[in-house]
C-alpha cells in the first residue's frame, strides 16, 4: 500500500526502532504495516492494539503477535533478546495507572530491557512510598506514572538522583481534565530536572529511558545496544545485571 | 454613596464581617465605606490595598489603618481582641506564597484568632516537612498554601486528620497556568475531603477555618464567639489556649 | 495481585477509610482489591461503580455488597454502626444533582453519619430555598450541590454560618462546560469561606465534613469516632442526636 | 481620513446610533471620526474613551465633549431629549461593578431614556436585594451587572417577568477568568430567558434594551423613537414617564 | 417522589412555566414529574427528550405527550390556545440547526406563540439571506439560530431593528468547538444589541423571546397573557395577527 | 554574534525574504542582523519594530529604515522596484484593524506589490460593503483583516470568487478573546476555501499572497519574480498592471 | 422540504459548488437535498457521509452514488470532467492522516482537478520527505495534511515556493489535544506564508487550492474552468497536463 | 527569616543544589537567602534575576554575584570548577529563543559541566541545522530550546540517537499562546522519547541533564560527581574532555 513508508533505518539512526501506533489506523492499513515488516523479516511493537482490532486482522498476522491486553501492546515477532536488569524502575501511583505503566514496561522489554514495576504508591498514603523508596532510589533511570494531582513525581523528584521521566496519565475527572492537570503538575514542579512525556504516553517514557540508557553508553564507552531480532528472541545468558548500589 | 450598601449584618448572619476586597474600587468608593464604617462605629478589614491607594485615601482614614504590607491588609478599626490561639495552622510550601498566607493569617487574627505560621516546606525537600509534621497535625485546622504543583496539599491531605483548607497560588510560570494547575491539582487530589479556595484567595481561607470554628462550637455547646468591635481591640487575658496533643 | 497496596491504615492516620473509586480499574483489579479486605475483616465502600461493573464481579462479592444504583455507590460489608444525626445537611440544587448529593449522604452513613437530604431548591425559584432555609440553618454543616451556574452555593453563602461544602455538578450543557462553570462560581462566590470539592465529588464533600466533624471533636473534648467495622453493622441504641437550635 | 466610513444610516435602519468605541483607535483616528460627525451635524457617543486619550484630542473635540469619568464615556454634541423614564432598570451587584452599570446608564441617556440605578445588592447579602425587589419588578426591562459567581443573575432571573439583559463583568481574580465564569454562569443559568451580552458590555446591554423598546412600540403601536440631534438637547416636557405598577 | 419540587408559580411570577428538561434525569424522575402535572392538572413542556427515554416512560404518561422527534419536544398536556402570529420570526443558518430553532418554534408554541419559520439562510450565499430580508424585519422579534462561525447573527444584527436573540449551535468540528466559537462571535459580533443565549438552547431563546413580549405588554397597556391550561388547547379564535408593516 | 544565521537563501528558495521580527529581540541583537544585511548588501523587512526600539538603534542603521509608525514595519535598504499593481486588495473591516492590514500592505509593497487598501467595511452596516463589492472582486486575491465575530470574511468568502487570505485580529475584549474567537470564525466559515493566518499576522497574510503570486507565475508561463535589491528601488516604468476585469 | 435552500449559484458566483456536509443532517434532510439536485441536473459532492448513513438513504440515491469509504466522500451525479494534472500535491504526514489527505483528493477530483498524492513522509523520519522532495517541489500548490505536531507543514514551509495550504487533523491524543495543536504549530509556525484550514478539513483545502487555481487563472489570461455537470463526466482528452520543472 | 528553610542537603540527596528562583520574591526574601548561604559558606545559583532586584540587593551580596543580563542569572559565589566538555550542546531554534538556552548554559556551568552552544537553526531555512547537524550529533545530550511551533524539536528527534531534553519557550503571538503550542507540539511529536520541561525553564532542562549524566556515571562506574563549592572555582586542570565520534 503506498501509503506506508516504513522507517526500518530509525532503529539505525536514533536507536529506538518505528513502533505501530494502532489508535486511528484501519485493519487494512495494519495489515499491510505487518506484511511490510515480514517481508523485511522485521519484529514490530504495536501499541494502541484494541482488543477488537486484533481479532479483525488477517489470522496469521493474529497469531504471530504475543498480545498483552491490559497495555493493549502486541510483539509482532519477537523481541529483542534480554538485555539488561536493574536499571530502569517503573512506579505508578495507582492502581487505575498500571495500564500505562505496563506500556512502557512491555516497550523497555521489546528492546530487551527487563524494568522493576512498582505500583499504587500515591502519595495520599506515603508510607507505601516510602517503605518502598530504598528500593526505587538503586535504580538510576525512574519512570514515574501518575494521574490526578500527579504528587507522585515532586515527591520523587526530592528523592531520587537520576533520570526521572514522567507520564501523566488521564485518571481521574472533572478537575482533572482528561490529564491535562497531572501533566501541568508535573511540568510546574518544584523539584527540579523532571523529563515530562505526553499524557497516557507510556511508551514515549520507555523510549525517553532507552535514550538514556544510550547516552549512558556513549558516554562511558559500553559498545551499543544489539537490535531486536524477528528470527530469534531467546535466552538471557548475556545480560548485565546491574547490582543495586 | 448611593452606589454602596454594606452589609453589617453579615457578621450576625453568618459569623464572617464583610470586608472590603480593594482591588477593582476606586479611591472615592473606598473612602466612602470607611465613612460609613466609622458612622457606625465597626472595624473593618480591606484586603487588596495596594500602597498607592492606602496613600491616596484621606489622611484621617490612612492613619486608622493598621497596614501590613507583605499580605497587603489593613486593619480600619481595633481587631476582635484575641480569642483563642494553636487552633489553625497555615503552611506554606515556599518562600514567594508568603503573602497569600499572610492574608489568611491577618484575616484570622482580625476575627481574634491567632495561628501558627510555618513556611517553605514544600515536597521537593520533603524533610523540610516531614521534620514539622507532628507541630502541624497538633492543630486541628490546617490551611495549605501552595502554588505550582501544589503537591504539599496532597501530602498533608494523606497525613493531618482534620480540616484542610487548601488555597492554591499564583506562584510559577508557564504550565502553572497563573494558579490554575495548583487549584486542578487540590480539587483532584489524590488524598480525600480538601478544602479548595479560589487561587490566591488567603482572606477565604480564613473565613472557611471561621466557619468550621463556628462548626465547632455550635456542635460542643460552646457559646458562640463575639464580634470584632470598634472601640476595643484588647488584652488576651480569656483567650482559649488549646493544648496540643 | 501485587499492583494493590491498599492504604488499610487510612482510617487511623486521617480519620477517614479509603474507598475504592471503581471508574478505571478493571474487574479483575476490583476483585482483588475485595479478596484483600475480607482477608483484613475490613468493610470497604465502593463509588462509581457501575451496574455492568457489580454484576462481572464473581458472585460472592456481588452479594456481599450494599448497592445504590441512584449514587453508583456500594457497601462491601457492614457500614459504620449509625453515630450520629443532625450534623450535616446536603441540599442539592435541582433534580439532576440528586446521585451526586446520593454519592455524599451515602458516604456519610457509611462512616456512621446519617445526613438531612434536601433537593429541588434551586434559585430559579427562591421561594423552595427560603421556605426551608430554617431548616437548612439547624446544620451546622452544609453540603450544597450545584450545576449549571451553582448560584445555590452563593445564596447559601450568605445565609449559613456554619462549614459550607459546595460540590459543583456537570448538569448543564455548552456554557456549563462540564461542571467547570459551576465549578468557577463557587471557587469565585462573593459569599466568603466556601470550601469546594472536585466536580461531582459528592464522595469528597462527605470526606470534608467528616475532617470537620473531627475538628470539632478534637476542638472541644469528644472522644474520637469509631471506625466501621466489617462484624458488625447494627443498632442506633447509642447515637447522639442533635438537637436543631 | 479614507479608513474611516461611518454608518450614519445605523440609526435609521436599526434604531441605534453608531458608537465610536475608542480602545484600540489613535488619536487621529477618533479625531477624524469627529470631524466626520461636525461636518455631518451629527452627535455621537464615546466609549471606551480614557481619560489619557481625551487629553489628547484637539482642544474644540475635547471641549465639545460631555465625559464621565466613572464610564469612560463621553457625549459629543447633545444627546436626545429625553424621552421616557422608568422603563428600564440597571441593577449592579457589587461596587466594583459601577463602572459597567454607568456604561449602560450613559448609553440609554444618549439616545434618551433615563434609568433606574440600583447598586451593591449582591447576593451575598440577600436582604440587600429583597428589600429593593418590589422597586426593580417595576421596571419592565431590568439590566443585571454581574461579576464573579454572576449569581444575582439568576436569582433576579428567578423574580422578574420582563425582559433580563445580564452583563458580566470582570471584576475578581482566579477563577473568575477575566469574566468568562460569569458570562458563562449567566449564559448557563437555571433561571430561564435570560439575554446575556458579552463582558463589560454595558454599551451593549443598553443597545439591547433600546431594541426591546423598539419591538414594543412596534407590537402596539406607539410611533418611532425620534433620532439624538446635535442641534439640541433639551427640555423634557415631552416624557412618557411610565407609572410603576 | 420527595427530590422534586416543581416550581408550579414560576408562570405567575415570571411569565414562563417552568419546563422539564430531561436530559440527566432518569425515567423514574421524569414519570414522577408528571404524575405531579396530572395531579395538579397542569400541561409541561418537556425538552431534551430522547425517543428512547419517550418508549420507556410509563405508557399512559407516554400517549400523552405529543412529541416532536426533530427538537426532541413533548407536549404533555394541552399547549396554551394560540394567542399571536407575526411577533417572532426564527432564522436558522443552516440546515442542521433546524433542531435547536424546531425546539425554540415548539416552546412558543407551548406559550400559544406561533412564530415564522425560516431556514437555510446562511451567509455563504448572501442573496438567500436578503432575499427574504423584508419578510424577516417584518417580525419584531427575531431569533437568529446558527453554528459555525455564527456570521449570520452579526448580519442580521445590522439590518432588523428589534430585539434580535442569539443562539449558537454546537454545529461545526475543529475549531468551531462545540459551538463556543459561534457562541463567542455573537457574544462579540460587531453590530450592537444582540441578546444572546446558551449553546443549543432554543428553549431559552423563546423564553427570552416571551419576556421581550412580556415587556411589550407592559409598556403599553396590553393585558397580562393566559397561561396554558391542561384542560383546554384549543380554537385560535381570539388570536391578535400583527400585521406586518 | 554567534547566535544570528540570516537565511539570505530563503528568497531564492521560496520566494519570500526572511524578515526581522523585532518583537522579542534585543536592540543589539536587532543591530546585528542589520549589519550583516548591510555586509551582504541586502536589504531587510522589519515588523514589530516598536518606535522605542527603533530609537534606540545605532544612528546609521535608524536613518537607513523607512520607518512607518502605523504597522510599525521599517524597511532597511530599498524596497523592491514596483512589479504590479492590482492582484492583490486589502480589506479591513474595522479602523481598529487597520495597523494590521498596513503590515501586509507594507509586506507587499517591500517585495514589489502595490496592493488596494479597502477599510471599515464590517457588515454591520452591510451596505459599506456591497458598495465596494465590485471593486473587491476585480482583485484576483484578498487579504480580509477583521477582528471580534470576523464576519467579514465569511460574507466575502460567499461573494469573492479568487484566493481569500485572512487575518484575524486582537481587536475586541471580553469573548473576543484577544483574536481567538476572529480566528475561529474563519477556520469554521460556513464560506468554503477561506486560507487563514495567525492573529495579527498582516505579514504572514502578504507571504501567502506571494507564494499565491508565484504559483500564478509558475501555472502560466511567467518569468519568475525579480528579488528586492539593496541597490536599486526604482522606478516602475515595468510594472504589469492588472486590468480589472 | 422548506428547510432547505440550495446554493446553485455558488459555482456561477465563487467557482466552488456547494457541497453537502452530511455530519448533523438526519438522512430526510440528505435525501431532500439529493432530489433537489436530481430535479435540478446537478452533481453533488457530499462529505463526512458515514457508511450507516449511506445505507439508510433511499436506493436510488445510494446507487447514484460513487462512495470512498476512506474519505467518506460521495459523488452524486458525475464529477467534472478531468480538467488538469500536476498543479496539486497532497502531502500526509502519517498513515493515519490519509483519510483527511483523500477527502481533499476527492474533493479535487470531483472539481476536474487530479492531485498527486504523497504520504507517510513526516519529520520523524526526514529521508522520506527528502528523498521525495524534488517531486513535491514541481508542484505549484502544496496541501500539507499532519497531526500531532504538524512539524510536516513548517519543514515544507521552508522548502517549497507556491502556495502551500495546511490542514491539521485530529490525530494524536493527550497535548494534541483533538488536532488543536497542530492547527496552533502551522498557525504560529517559523515558515512565512502558511495558509491553514480548519482541523481535518480535506475538503476546505481542495477549494483554498480551487480558489487559487482560479487566480491564476485570472491573473494570466487563462478562461474560467467548466462547472461540473450531471449529465457528463467524461474523457480527459483535453486536460492541460503541466509539466514538472 | 524564619520564612525560609533552604535545602541545602538537596546537592547530596539529588545531585542538583537548590537554585533561587528570583521572580516573585521580595528584595528582603532574596537577601536573607543569601545571608544564609554565606553563612553556611555555599554558592547559589540565582535564576529569574531582573537587573532592577540585583540592584535593589545590599552592595556586598550585589557584589558577590556574577551576572549575565541576558539569561538574567547570577552566580552567587563560585561555581564549581570545570568538570566535562563535549556531552551537552543546546541548540535554539531562533535569535529569541537565545535568553532560555542561555540560562540551561550558565546552569550547567555553575554545576561544572561546559555545553556546545548552536542558534538560530530554525526549519524554516533546514539548511542552518542539517549544516549543523553532524557537530549536534556529536553530543550525548541535547537540550532543544524552540518557540512557536517548536518543529525543530521534531526534526532533531528523528535524527539523534541521545537524550533529547525539549524546552519550549514563550515566543511568539497570537496562536502560539505563550509557549503553550510549543510545550504541546513537544509533548506531541511524532519523534519518539523526548523529555520535555516547562515553558521557558532553562533552569529546568539543565538540571534534567544533569541527572541523565548522574545516570550514566551510576550505570557505568564513575565516581559520583564533585558539588560546587564557595571557596573554590578553579582551573579545568582535571576536566573529561570527551572526544566528539
Amino acid at each position: 500500500m503506498s501509503e506506508i513508508v516504513f522507517d526500518f533505518a530509525r532503529q539505525d539512526r536514533i536507536g529506538i526502532a518505528e513502533a505501530v501506533f494502532c489508535a486511528g489506523k484501519s485493519v487494512a492499513q495494519i495489515a499491510a504495516i505487518l506484511d511490510l515488516a515480514r517481508t523485511n523479516a522485521r519484529a514490530v511493537l504495536l501499541t494502541r492494539l484494541e482488543p477488537a482490532v486484533l481479532q479483525a486482522l488477517p489470522g496469521d498476522h493474529r497469531d504471530a503477535i504475543d498480545y498483552c491486553a491490559v497495555s493493549r501492546t502486541g510483539f509482532f515477532g519477537a523481541p529483542h533478546r534480554l538485555q539488561s536488569r536493574g536499571e530502569v524502575a517503573i512506579v505508578a501511583a495507582g492502581t487505575s495507572d498500571v495500564p500505562v505503566a505496563r506500556e512502557a514496561e512491555r516497550t523497555l522489554r521489546f528492546a530487551g530491557i527487563e524494568s522493576g514495576f512498582i505500583a499504587d504508591v500515591g502519595v495520599a498514603g506515603l508510607w507505601r512510598l516510602t517503605s518502598r523508596l530504598e528500593e526505587i532510589r538503586a535504580y538510576p533511570i525512574v519512570i514515574a506514572v501518575a494521574g490526578m494531582d500527579a504528587a507522585l513525581a515532586s515527591v520523587l523528584g526530592g528523592l531520587v538522583a537520576g533520570t526521572l521521566i514522567c507520564v501523566p496519565t488521564s485518571v481521574g475527572y472533572g478537575a482533572a481534565e482528561g490529564g491535562r492537570t497531572a501533566l501541568n503538575a508535573m511540568l510546574a514542579s518544584c523539584a527540579p530536572g523532571l523529563a515530562v512525556c505526553n499524557i497516557d504516553n507510556g511508551y514515549g517514557a520507555a523510549c525517553a529511558a532507552l535514550r538514556t540508557l544510550s547516552t549512558a553508553r556513549r558516554l562511558h564507552g559500553t559498545p551499543s545496544a544489539p537490535r531486536p531480532q524477528a528470527e530469534a528472541g531467546g535466552g538471557n545468558d548475556s545480560i548485565s545485571e546491574r547490582p543495586t548500589r
